[in-house]
């Protein structure tokens, strides 16, 4: 990689790739011990699941993310998933350390467990724990899968004006970048390395002094020393091209120094995906958990690693990689793994160079390559000065905060601590799916069900929320969550349709309110003698914000109701004159036969205790996790502004008012969502004649999901011919409402819906 | 009805109602003969298909419209089943005259024949050839079922005082609009009966003489006058009341008059269909066949009726309308049919009036009523104009014509000639259903196939072309002809989207043009390495007119490429570019397996003959009846317009260029048809390899229905991986263009449509 190409070559493009991280967490009880529970059933199949499966152990949950396109995405996916498998624990925890918890004795640690399908598996692993012993099969730790995007790579290639075939220039690629990462890892260690302390359960056994020692040693990164879990042999391959380490890693095994290449427990390994002959991606292995992070991983750490992988492409080697080279690698890595904590200069390596020095000189000549390349996205810059500042101040790095905690609180509550921290955020955030906080919130909580049973999708088009589902050979299109292959076209278009609607149903002897369209003002005032005695809205075709609009109760005066239809054809050209039906509007959820949702919507309003004032209140009530701003929560937070002050003073009110104790105070007068309003579950309350008639009113427009919206004057009577009228159906009804609701149940209309797409 | 009523109800409100025609037309030989051929087998079942039936003989075809609310919209609906039925003959046409053509010997006149299910139908029909001879049941005529509308009934009973209840109301209404129609129908026959004459082979029995007479008579309307179909005896309902009006039928068919109510031929029947005790509309039947027009009776004519028939509700009655009455009705009735072709002064009845003056007197009473009723609609202000002119100027009245015509001809040559043209102008409107003009043609088409086969339609928005086609338990709600239930909506909104259209696609490996987005310029320019050397196209991901667009063939030159990136940007914040696919774009419309047309468009053009100009040449392609402007016919004429000027221009042409022979001259760069364009069919010169890869195409995104739209370099060359590119996939394709193509045949997509909905 000459420096002509970097010269030619500018800009964010070089960010581009693919990036994907798998991360082991094991199970605990409230106390720290080992979870000796089953796998969670709802997981399935651990050899099928894309995101959730087991690792060695039984209790070792190994989460997965697929290859996403930018950092944000992949740690915020690996959050989800950690939030999708922490609340489907009863009881346990995620140990949030990759050293293990309280361990039970080694027969008692149990080892993955699979059916019939799985036996090779469970074979490996009982070869496993024999050779390594189970506990040290408990070490947890993260892998970054890392891939150059093919279109950063045909550049690079083009401008190479390379002798060899583009295959081959990309293999070329991922073995000098896995060289030189080989090199530069024990950089990311030494400011990212968080495996201080074990517990006394844990036996360590140091590589380099092969007996069992103190228990009490404190590392940097135990996990990355020579106590990690390693192969017994010092193992080197040939990193020189594709054909030489495969070929060197076959001799490892007919070497017997391990029983397959998958135990070659090397820090980075290709992967031959799509090609055996040629490298598709590598996995980075030196990653240990974040205790301080839910995810186990920040976004700057990972950041930092993509920035060193760039920066080991793009500078030149300075030997040969050799077993003597390896070797020397492989001591710096663990030597800053063991002695990393110091952050006083230390003395590691032939050279004898002060580590802090050369750390902070590398994160420079990476900020310098950065600005040569033109490359100025600003996490990226963000991360690597950061890491500057971590290589100038030890002592920031986050493994002194946990270390002071352990120190503080003892190793296990200061973790179980943490995870209970995680936990509670996991519930908070349940209606969210991190990294794609852009999507609807209906198909954000779509895809973490999505996770949960193991179907994967990609995001097909993101601004229109558009997905594509796949399980086996189930494969779904959902626009924005609810416009499925469920539903035939034809029924959308009549749903659409206000008029059509309102024919079909009539049709079917189901009420809606009765109307009559009007273009001429004189027509609609001659049909006063059709329309007089009833109550009537009288309102323009099209409306905003409710102009236009009157209801007239009782329609007997001749000059009101001129005066009423005068007035909505101010506002368009078409006015409705419909039968007024006095009631509350529910949205009922109809997914095919039946009603999964019902939901009333309160506006804006708070109760009073007698002595907190409006504002106060307002205050209160907006803490609440489902509330926040721009629609990225399930409520929104109650304003304190014009609209509200106004309100108020129509009610001889104002914010500093403070109401009475169980008052009820509202602060507008529309009921949206958005605007601070209540949603209330009300699915048990309404009585079954009423979700009957929903039902039918979908079977007639042959509709598989629908909102429908029902006024019902009184929800204690049962349904009677006359006593509710349907108003629309909504072909596209968010399900985020139903499932966190301001009052009541989560009615989990993600889960119905994946029922219905048949997953 | 009081003054008061009408004072206080004012406008076209008056007008609305439902109107429903039938009409039978005997099927001759190209002769004259009756056809002795059965009834076309494509309209199946004749009990059963709601347009297309028999009457009394199997070559008595008749003809029903439903009710609809417009009286244009029923004679084009009845204009559209004469079409559809004359298109369906082979070597016949239907006989456009009330008096039969050229009939043989009775007992060889075919009596409608029936399955089992019909039996009775067939029974009463032997009756009727039993009891009035079988020629006498071949008079053929039209039947106009009427109805006011409920929301002028309701508002009529509202402003009545009424004591009794509406349903009651309603009958008094029509049964008083009855009497008076009864007292007035010999206007209608004066201006509009226009059975003159009969063949040698019809023989004429007078009911005021009865034994035969000469043949030769000339009458105004011979149907309605003594020689026409009628009960032997002179039979009086009453009309009085509903309770006395049944009873009095009860009463002949007791006194075996009448075999059944049915067999009551009076000139007006009041029909209970919603409810036995209540009247819903009636019908009348005294309208001749009207000869000039093709659809037998003219929008003139049935405004007219439907104004006699509102002057009658709104004007006193004189008498009671008891037998004596009747019978003097009756004989005005026939009186007018029998000497009404007189133009001079007349004196048929005891007042000894003149006919001229009273018809005058009355029309001008109506003209009047229209006024003081706010009646505006100008279709009606004219046919009442026309027939005060046809009442002051009698010899202008049709019947004169058709006499004319069979005088000059004779009484067969002269309406074989009317049905060949008509049979002509169906040929050349038979893309269009009459009265539904404004509704997409491909709708128009999708409705006639339904008519054909007797799928009742509704439709539910006229603007948008939504429809309702119902046949027994088979009901589909169709938008824009091809917006069916046949496709699953998540399908359509993959098609909408091209990006996951093209994605899909090529994960099955059918060739799309690949190409790359982008969103700035800098990336855009850096990314020529990529495109280089090969031919792309640039272009504004958004674009009206190709503006902003530059195809690249060779790409070598770096320069030329980035201003290329320039001008895109100039037109759009997005741009694509996208591989360059050299050949013609040919639209496949497939539905499910099979590509049912291949269709591809010529910008407009004309082909040199060696001696007419540019102009004269336009001028004569557009003559084909398939051009016309605004989208009503299949193809838009030519314009000679400034952009077909500029184009010449640029080839160094005029319109006063004369093409040399077989030369091509291309008038507009666009191949839109709406500018001119020819479709050119190629169904069956594409190989079935390309139909193939449509197919597995519109698979691929899970459609039924999809205009696909692919790019093919030599359509003589079999289909290989890399000789074509599919651009996109339309869910809501065109039908007429694959029916009345420009060149090649139509490929009948109405019934491949029908037939994929299952009717």
């Amino acid at each position: 990689m000459t420096k002509s190409i970097f010269n030619s070559l500018k800009g964010n493009i070089w960010l581009e790739g693919l990036f994907g991280l798998e991360k082991e967490n094991i199970r605990v009880d409230q106390a720290g011990n080992l979870a000796l529970t089953p796998h969670p059933a709802v997981f399935g199949n651990k050899l099928r699941h894309p995101y959730v499966t087991t690792d060695f152990s039984e209790s070792q949950i190994e989460m997965i993310t697929p290859p996403l396109p930018e950092i944000g995405q992949t740690v915020g996916f690996l959050e989800t998933i950690h939030d999708i498998v922490s609340l489907e624990l009863t009881n346990e925890y995620l140990w949030p350390q990759s050293i293990p918890p309280i361990l039970p004795a080694d027969q008692q640690i149990p080892i993955a467990s699979y059916d019939e399908e799985g036996s090779e598996a469970r074979e490996y692993r009982e070869f496993l724990a024999q050779k390594y012993g189970p506990k040290n099969q408990l070490f947890s730790g993260i892998h970054f899968n890392f891939s150059f995007s093919e279109k950063l790579l045909k550049l690079l290639y083009l401008k190479s004006d390379s002798l060899v075939s583009f295959d081959e220039f990309k293999d070329e690629t991922y073995l000098k970048t896995a060289r030189q990462m080989l090199r530069l890892r024990w950089l990311y260690v030494l400011l990212f390395g968080n495996s201080p302390v074990v517990d006394p359960s844990f036996e360590l056994r140091c590589k380099m002094a092969p007996y069992p020692v103190d228990k009490n040693v404190i590392a940097l990164s135990i996990r990355n020393s020579c106590y990690g879990y390693r192969n017994f042999d010092d193992l080197y391959p040939d990193y020189g091209s594709v054909q030489g380490y495969k070929a060197s890693i076959d001799q490892m095994v007919k070497d017997q120094k391990i029983a397959a290449p998958k135990e070659l427990y090397s820090a980075i390994r290709p992967k031959f995906i799509h090609n055996p002959d040629h490298i598709s991606y590598f996995e980075f292995r030196c990653i240990d958990i974040d205790p301080l992070t839910k995810a186990g991983i920040s976004e700057d750490a990972l950041r930092f690693l993509h920035a060193l992988a760039l920066y080991g492409l793009l500078t030149d080697e300075t030997d040969d990689f050799g077993p003597k080279v390896q070797a020397q690698a492989n001591r710096y890595h663990t030597g800053v793994a063991l002695y990393g904590l110091n952050s006083t200069p230390f003395l590691i390596d032939e050279e004898k160079q002060n580590v802090w020095h050369k750390a902070q000189a590398i994160i420079q000549q990476i900020i310098r390559l950065f600005t040569d390349c033109g490359i100025d996205q600003f996490g990226y810059m963000q991360s690597l000065n950061q890491a500057l500042q971590l290589a100038k101040k030890p002592e920031s790095r986050k493994v002194y905060e946990v270390l002071g905690g352990v120190v503080k609180d003892g190793y296990v509550p200061f973790h179980i601590q943490k995870a209970n921290e995680y936990l509670t955020d996991s519930r908070d955030k349940s209606y969210q799916f991190h990294g794609l906080e852009d999507l609807e919130l209906s198909t954000q909580l779509l895809l973490r069900e999505a996770v949960k049973r193991g179907v994967s999708f990609e995001i097909l088009d993101r601004k229109e929320n558009f997905v594509r589902l796949k399980k086996e050979d189930n494969t779904q299109y959902v626009k924005q969550a609810t416009k499925t292959s469920l539903d035939n076209y034809a029924s959308i278009l009549a749903m659409e349709n206000k008029l059509v609607t309102k024919k079909i149903l009539e049709e079917q002897g189901i009420r809606v309110p009765k109307g009559l369209e009007y273009t001429s003002a004189d027509t609609a005032k001659a049909d006063f003698l059709i329309h007089q005695g009833k109550p009537v809205v009288i309102k323009p075709n099209q409306t905003n914000f409710g102009l236009g609009i009157t209801i007239l109760k009782e329609n007997e005066d001749e000059e009101t109701y001129r005066r009423a239809v005068d007035i909505a054809f101010e506002h368009d050209s078409t006015i409705l004159i419909e039968e007024f039906i006095a009631g509350k509007e529910f949205r009922f959820f109809v997914i095919g036969d039946e009603v999964v949702g019902i939901l009333h919507r309160v506006p804006a309003n708070v109760t009073g205790d007698g002595f907190r004032t409006i504002r106060e209140l307002v205050e209160l009530k907006n803490q609440d996790p489902l509330r926040g701003k721009g629609y990225r929560t399930p409520l929104e937070k109650i304003q304190l502004g014009e609209a509200e002050a106004m309100f108020l003073k129509s009610q001889n009110k104002d914010f500093d008012t403070v109401p009475t104790l169980g008052e009820v105070v509202y602060l507008r007068e529309n009921s949206n969502i958005s605007t601070g309003g209540d949603s209330i579950d009300f699915t048990d309350d309404i009585p079954d004649s009423y979700k009957q008639i929903a039902v039918l009113a979908a079977k007639a427009l042959n509709v598989v999901i629908t909102g429908l919206d029902m006024i019902i004057p009184d929800v204690t009577a049962e349904a009677t011919n006359d006593n509710y009228a349907i108003i629309e159906l909504n072909f596209n009804p968010a399900i985020h409402i139903h499932c966190h609701p301001f009052q009541g149940k989560n009615r989990k209309l993600n889960e119905k819906l994946m029922n219905a797409l048949g997953y």
